[in-house]
């Protein structure tokens, strides 16, 4: 079955979530945004794709930063409305500048940083 | 800092996306919704509960399948729109009896299912 974009369940927005995991550890990394455009470029490409919603604008991973999210793996889920990229990511995923998004954690009812920034 | 549900960001829906990760493999497992009494209650009862836009209505996860996620770790991302929970899956997480609900990878421009479903 030949993959169209167009197959994809996009919110009212035209946008739908993809989640990105580090393909080297599995560590999940970010989730951002993609409209039908950014999924045909990132597949294309093979550099990681976003749709900016704040700056309604093609978000290509690490243009400005370096911080580049090379396609591995494209996945997508049951029902159509989410996505899932594996990544070769380079250098820090998140704009703190830690690996992960992903590094404040519940536990015991109190949040806690469980990552600090890398190193510049 | 006491974690407070009503301190994430929901979308307009009074929603907030959250992806399960496996624990023991590190696989992706499935992206559903929460409101902050889905948060709140998953954090009290140790059992991933996500709100159901189709049914409009709290899902704990598993109530019927007997397909539970205990919570392991509940993670906000940086800009507190986006959650992590890492669980003990019993059984498949998704509702076609796989593993992981992303089981179509995009291969050379084709759709191909990388996962059969489980043994009953």
């Amino acid at each position: 079955m030949t993959f169209d974009p167009a197959t994809l369940v996009y919110n009212e927005a035209g946008l739908i979530p993809a989640i990105a995991q580090d393909a080297a550890t599995g560590d999940v990394l970010m989730m951002a945004w993609m409209n039908a455009e950014a999924v045909a470029r990132t597949l294309e490409t093979g550099r990681v794709t976003y749709w900016s919603r704040s700056r309604q604008a093609f978000w290509i991973k690490g243009e400005t930063s370096g911080h580049t999210q090379d396609l591995v793996a494209f996945r997508v889920d049951c029902d159509r409305d989410c996505l899932l990229v594996t990544v070769r990511q380079t250098g820090p995923a998140c704009h703190t500048n830690r690996r992960s998004c992903f590094y404040t954690e519940v536990q015991d009812g109190a949040e806690v940083e469980i990552m600090a920034p890398m190193e510049a």
